[in-house]
């Protein structure tokens, strides 16, 4: 991907671990500090559908690039237990892989291995615009 | 809401300019920098979809708080067109005050007032635990 | 539209008053019958988001065929009260006309013009199988 | 459930073969047939949010009643292969059981076993009304 960036929403939120297994899944991890937090002390719930989405994209990216390009389409994340302390660990799995769309569901867990969140992520795929990402 | 932290995912993303209309509409800004993009240069969903969250949850917290707490249930955001530059302004309207959940539209457009995504939020509330937020 | 079928899930269920204003906004309506109750006596949420799928996919092919079809894409529909007499109607308003996707928001009120659903529809625009949509 | 009507949408729409594994899976089929296809002779999205809501509502009042209720609160589904003939096989995985909401993940295959849409249904479990579902 391009490098003309010092950093990205990744870097600053924390996001690390990053790894794909084949086509079908992909991983990613973030660390639990204040910089992702909401006013309550727990976890903000758009730092998780920012992790979702960032496995998710790089994935299919990686898939389908460099002649398409992969964006988010649709982020739809259901939160179902507040996390505190740790880490989240997200595990995507590919269940759709048309032409112009992939879908994927990912499973956020806390350090416990419990679900704290499901998100279904849908990434348009689109070719490269001539003049690079930058030129669409 | 509470005053322990130091930063959170608010100031970690720069979001700012939050107002409240009454209980019905919220507004809420950030400016397109480095920290909330992407690798392809244009701003992250993610940041998109936390600031939709951010304004509907505070929003809610200061109608139904401090008895009740104001918690994310779910986020789905809709991506409509990339935005490179500028700021995003996000203006939340409330669809739904029932007793256990809120439901808010958001619409964030561009600096040039062009709509680049559609939020709704779901936002749960539940009674303040006795121990305050940490406790539940 | 192709007039082959003798029946269809819009007759099925009683979909009746379909109209159109402009590309922008959409109609229709559906009787409370046991036809569309689930076991509790209330209407069936299939119910709503079917007429709130047949209302948008109809004006979107409306707009964009027959050089192009319309193919319901994803279908999210919220209940926010229960509806056991009288009608339901359906007004549906685009949010976004893009060249693969049509985004529309849909509410769905009882006889007292209650709201009681909210849809968001994404239809798929497709340019029409050489054989006719059977033939894709 | 209650006794008091003749049809129901699952009658309407010719729903069959529903059957429960335990807790976490249930299932449900429909025959393709006029009466659940669109106008171009697919079958109507409608249908399959209608087959996802009904399985997941009756799996999960079986598991809640008859203390509690159990409705639909949102549908999410996702269409990812038109269906032509045969049958739609629906099966649901719960990912959720919490106090007051369900949430249950619905594949929808055709007869070939191909995957042909995707639902995400949250289900509201609420006490029983004290004069019954129709009470409320």
């Amino acid at each position: 991907m391009p490098e003309q960036q010092t950093t990205s929403l990744d870097e600053t939120l924390g996001f690390e671990a990053y790894e794909r297994e084949g086509e079908e899944v992909a991983r990613g991890r973030m660390k639990v500090a204040d910089a992702i937090r909401q006013p309550f002390g727990i976890v903000h719930g758009g730092a998780m559908a920012s992790l979702a989405e960032s496995v998710t994209s790089r994935a299919t990216y990686q898939a389908v690039g460099p002649d398409n390009i992969a964006l988010g389409m649709s982020n739809e994340t259901k939160f179902l237990r507040p996390v505190s302390d740790g880490h989240i660990e997200a595990v995507a799995r590919v269940r759709h892989r048309g032409r112009t769309t992939w879908i994927w569901d990912v499973e956020l867990s806390d350090a416990e291995g419990r679900l704290c969140a499901l998100s279904r992520m849908t990434i348009a795929v689109r070719p490269m615009p001539s003049g690079g990402p930058g030129g669409g």
